[in-house]
């Protein structure tokens, strides 16, 4: 693997595994004829293959964490501020690997693939997985890589969960964590809210019990699930501060005159469906809910207590989701804790945004593991 | 009007007015055929007319505020620990006055209501109306009653919005309000809730533009409507109390298995169906996105400083819609404030349920009211 350079352009890859090669937490990849892992990776591997920091996205992000994705300026990775030579994940000393999770739509084998089997995409008989499975599919990857020790293992939100399982599932692999804005076990606050997301997929009658043709997919159901979901990514005096009652110029259908917050939120759902997929959506929550790092292992307490890695873990002070005191009790749970709190009005979607705090937080912490 | 008894059984009565005699700030009213008001009166009103104390209500609220409606226990009225001889607005005191408020669909006129130039409901060709204009149509009851001046404007959320506009709409009627978890001007973050829980509604085909017939109202858009809503009224912390991770007995379809607190929302969302009606729902959320004190007036500031009257401005700690700050922005802006705080992890619906507290900030401020 070789270095990149910031700003230049990343090639999305990937590696496709055989039936049975990897374990999974509930089966779901045994159950699967094939299995593709898309990734992209920023920076060298050493020839031990100890100076890798493996990034975990959320709910509907990909492998494309930084860099561009071809020469459209708008092309940038997620987490592009993040990660670069120089930068808080510097890719002059680590070499970085972010993979879309099992199940995604962005190149790993999820609801979106064609099925071998059957020739006809997966849809809704694609097998339930959990947040563990994704885990155990990042670590087939690192194999094929030949990554032997992660420095760090890193991520925010449903990133964070995964953060979390990593050290549980294998804990040799493992020499630091960096859960941000995350949860040990799934909230019933977070859970009720991905319900009411699944609610408007499911209601609309595009959705056709999940068989719609990936042409056609339930625009509206899965706009009003983004749209549900992005309220509470921010906070009340970020939407007053962007907004306050301006109104927009003109309604969409021409009759209704909305605010500007209504229209900025029906734009963000068109967004996310020209790039995302439905199904997946509803397969993602229903692993973020049934994520629970205790399940199978013990008390919370005794499970956290177990994670003997250094810990940095980081809450937003306007985070309604995963709010900081979740944040400073998983804190309090680990053995070796470090706590930083984000100073920020934009709530949730806070560390994808306020890189000023984030990124010396993350450095300050990395210096210090060997 | 006679005094009730604490817990006895309480009729709704009702008063219609002919076209023009109530005055609308959008003209709402003068639209309207026939305007019919519902409404419910516990305590007496004293010879001079001025010992009556108006209770505005909420979104999904009505005139039933105490008291049965049946023998019925489960018929108590909303806000009944509130209400009663000896309680904070003491009926051996005063004379309570509440009413269903204009467009609502519990006895007053709205999109529910027959239109009896067409003999058919008005649904979507109800006039939009406003938070002014039901300031309107409560001065025109009270006047119907023979009251002369109020004691206090009190109520909550949407209540709220009418209790900050009665001043300004009728200087000369109020010698005192106690706005509760409310806005002076609807915020961003609420009308962009507001727009998630229209969608809803809109989506389900069985709204059809708002044609449906009344035994067909959209269930599926409307639940999900008051799901959304739900799950703001609250917090984390409660909703993590209550519900935990717990799994419900059986999903309702029987092949899902849900946790607890999908299947309250869901539970809460079959709830409302049942009680109110899905165009209301959007003419009541227009309403609320349409307010603000200032508007016509002048500066925020100017406005909120000309209510020469006391206030009692209530703030719930843990509320994410109304949150405290703005309660404390609304108090620092008028002239003669007290600022009181319920300290609760319920979120907004605090001021339904925290009655502890509640009950002496209203007392304790009523009784300095001559």
């Amino acid at each position: 693997m070789t270095s990149r350079q910031g700003g230049g352009i990343v090639e999305t890859r990937s590696v496709t595994f055989s039936p049975g090669t990897v374990l999974t937490a509930s089966g779901a990849c045994a159950a699967l004829p094939e299995l593709t892992v898309a990734f992209e990776t920023y920076g060298t591997l050493n020839a031990a293959g100890d100076n890798a920091i493996l990034v975990c996205h959320a709910l509907t992000g990909n492998a494309h964490a930084a860099g561009l994705a071809s020469p459209d300026p708008r092309s940038l990775g997620w987490w592009d501020p993040m990660i670069g030579p120089g930068r808080p994940l510097d890719t002059d000393r680590y070499c970085v690997i972010a993979s879309n999770f099992l199940g995604g739509c962005y190149g790993t084998t999820g609801p979106t693939s064609l099925n071998p089997r059957t020739g006809t995409r997966y849809g809704m008989t694609f097998p339930a997985y959990s947040v563990r499975d994704m885990v155990h599919v990042q670590k087939a990857l690192l194999d094929h890589l030949g990554v032997t020790s992660l420095v760090a293992v890193i991520g925010g939100s449903l990133g964070g969960m995964q953060v979390l399982e990593w050290p549980l599932c294998y804990p040799a692999m493992v020499r630091s964590i960096i859960p941000i804005a995350t949860a040990a076990q799934h909230s019933a606050w977070c859970i009720g809210l991905n319900d009411l997301t699944r609610q408007a997929i499911m209601m609309d009658p595009a959705w056709k019990n999940g068989a719609y043709d990936p042409s056609a997919q339930p625009t509206a159901g899965l706009s009003l699930a983004r749209q549900i979901a992005m309220v509470t990514y921010r906070s009340d005096i970020s939407f007053d501060r962007r907004f306050r009652r301006d109104v927009a110029a003109a309604g969409p259908d021409g009759r209704e005159q909305l605010f500007e917050v209504e229209r900025y939120l029906r734009y963000q759902g068109e967004k996310l469906v020209a790039r995302f997929d439905a199904n997946t959506y509803l397969y993602i929550t229903r692993a973020m809910d049934a994520h629970d790092v205790a399940a199978g292992r013990g008390t919370l307490d005794e499970v956290l207590g177990s994670i003997r890695v250094p810990s940095l873990n980081i809450g937003i002070s306007s985070d309604i989701l995963y709010p900081a005191h979740e944040q400073r009790a998983i804190a309090a749970a680990l053995p070796r804790p470090v706590y930083r709190e984000i100073d920020s009005p934009d709530g949730h979607d806070a560390f994808l945004i306020a890189y000023d705090q984030l990124g010396p937080f993350v450095h300050g912490f990395l210096k210090e593991i060997p």
